[in-house]
């Protein structure tokens, strides 16, 4: 196990009707007029926009609205919101959605106490030491961005997608988590949701760090919560306690709480942001994409975790044969995501002519050279993992 | 699962020399001076004490010393470390031990800012919304509080050893958190550690409260996890990956994640500070006894949990009778114990004549009645559990 820091200070406020509580919370952080940012139209047809900015009024805090985000968020909207939050004297962030919808919120949070270019701190140019305040009330479980202090944005100059991952500037200061609302997700959206948070927890147990079992279990027990409930929210998408289930180990699956002590990964998370850059495909069926075909090119070189996430979190009886085991987990997690609905290969996700050559050197130059510490990708092992995706 | 809302804002400062960084933390929560709690001699002669007190010095923080807390600690020393605070213009409050220190330092915090008899919060007469801001650096992993708002402290005149739960209020800010520190824990005293932090999760996973997969999980995962290391720690008291494991995971099983969403039951808590209240046991070796006492009771009238514990936690294969699998999981936990050197009796606990109706009124007068929500108990249960102790 290796030495860490870790604290979330996130408020999680869970359960139904829930969400009548945002005025309340979003007052006691102090913020008398927020920036409320939401997605496509579902928000307001809903009537949540509604009762969200009736407890803000309930509570005496004023707000205006950024709306219209879309899935893999760009930093046109981000420069929009800190124009807007800058000029009408806004002093924190509401995001009501999920993962783009937040991660916008975020950036726009930083942006607007920073006196230069936001992207700054996505270039790796500058560190975001302080943000305005963020609360959340969540639509869709996947992202983790609730619990996280991660925002990833795509530049439309060159569609680059990048994650900054702060400490403690972009963490909320509340999630406020109605199960309820996810009832009207269309099912490949639910899908998708269910692959991102698995890889999020994958990202963090595929490590080289040794002696991590504490961590290790938790990040197991999340896995096998979440292929135990994801069967059921498929079948009945109005099943409270499952869509519960679910939406709170996608917070736990991002929240940091499955990768205390040990180095993590995020080569498939990397490796997939090309993907929806170029393709503009959802993040998570992205994901389900590429994981078993890292997992499979993990299998050759480094299958020892591989192996052991297939024993413990599918069942998988121990061969005595890493490599074995690790191909069979990769074989069960195929299965899994076919079961509920997901693409395993590129033509499945609708890319039938990949430019698998641009899009190894986008993530070379993304991500540096090699990069991943489970096992350093150099270019031939970029390829070779895109090429298992066909 | 049920609504909740949850918070764990405590900064956790893991690993190898980390106590060196207490002065740069107890500064940065906003402290001059503070109180330095501890125990017995050994955080003075180990010099732990010193690094600590030259890391506050470089930090310029000053500090006055509360030294000597016993186990099971005791309301006088709380009444002598607010006065002290008081007299010496203290701003915060930093524990160098375990449970007991920490919760003395926590007590101490809470009744500083507080014009009344700082017993009014344990005895239920007032609601504690503030206290001074508490760090600790942990030397027994054990307690959990290091990463709770809760505080025990027994009232001398009665010897009522009450639990205080707050939210936020008495939530460390900060946790350094060095496994090292805990190679030279006497095995007894690791052992009883152990059964402590097994304890906190079980009396949050034997819930009635349905549907709660994915907290169940994540309890279970810790709970292996405990069951791993555990006789590593007790094999090689300095094997430095065992120790660390075993201490991230009393901090888990008691900063609240493992109980979000259910009802929790704290009746074999309840049943040991009687116990250590009246014989002066050590906490967690009390609850050695008591758990499995208390679950072979729950195996006649409420065995569900209870069998699903010793299925996922021991392997016992599935039977198809709750009751059946339910004592299988009291034996396997039994033999556990007493493979790390614990009693799972009271005569092995060393009380001989244990006076079973004094212990049933005074935990019923100190818990009410009936007790527990996993299955109530009236006093003729709670007499048959002591009994199942002998």
């Amino acid at each position: 196990m290796d030495n860490f820091s870790y604290c979330s200070p996130t408020r999680y406020v869970f359960g139904k009707g829930v969400e009548s509580q945002t005025g309340e919370l979003t007052a006691r952080m102090g913020c008398r007029k927020v920036l409320v940012v939401y997605g496509g139209g579902s928000a307001r047809r809903s009537g949540l926009l509604d009762r969200v900015t009736d407890s803000l009024r309930a509570a005496g805090v004023d707000w205006v609205e950024l709306g219209g985000i879309q899935p893999n968020p760009t930093d046109d909207r981000v420069y929009e919101g800190i124009d807007l939050c800058r000029r009408e004297g806004v002093d924190g962030v509401l995001a009501v959605g999920g993962g783009s919808v937040i991660d916008t919120a975020k950036a726009v949070a930083g942006g607007v106490p920073y006196d230069g270019d936001f992207w700054d701190f996505w270039a790796g140019k500058a560190v975001m030491e302080i943000a305005l305040p963020v609360g959340v009330v969540l639509t869709i479980p996947a992202a983790g961005s609730e619990g996280s202090g991660n925002s990833v944005i795509t530049k439309l100059d060159g569609m680059h997608k990048i994650s900054l991952r702060t400490d403690m500037a972009l963490r909320p200061r509340f999630a406020v988590m109605n199960p309820e609302l996810t009832f009207t997700l269309p099912p490949y959206q639910t899908a998708s949701g269910i692959a991102d948070m698995m890889a999020h927890i994958m990202e963090r147990y595929f490590t080289t760090t040794d002696e991590v079992e504490t961590t290790d279990r938790v990040a197991e027990g999340v896995l096998k919560a979440i292929i135990t409930e994801a069967p059921r929210v498929m079948a009945d998408p109005c099943n409270y306690q499952a869509r519960a289930n679910i939406m709170w180990a996608g917070t736990l699956a991002h929240n940091g709480i499955c990768g205390c002590g040990r180095k993590e990964d995020w080569s498939s998370h990397g490796l997939e942001h090309e993907l929806s850059a170029l393709y503009g495909v959802t993040h998570g069926a992205g994901l389900a994409v590429v994981f078993p075909a890292w997992m499979t090119f993990m299998a050759s070189c480094q299958p020892g975790k591989i192996a052991q996430f297939g024993r413990r979190v599918f069942n998988i009886e121990n061969s005595g044969n890493d490599r074995t085991d690790a191909l069979a987990a990769v074989k069960c997690l195929k299965e899994f995501f076919k079961s509920i609905g997901l693409p395993v290969t590129l033509g499945e996700l609708g890319i039938d002519n990949p430019d698998i050559p641009l899009l190894v050197s986008k993530f070379h130059e993304d991500k540096g050279l090699p990069f991943g510490p489970y096992h350093p990708l150099y270019p031939a092992d970029t390829e070779a993992i895109y090429r298992l995706m066909l």
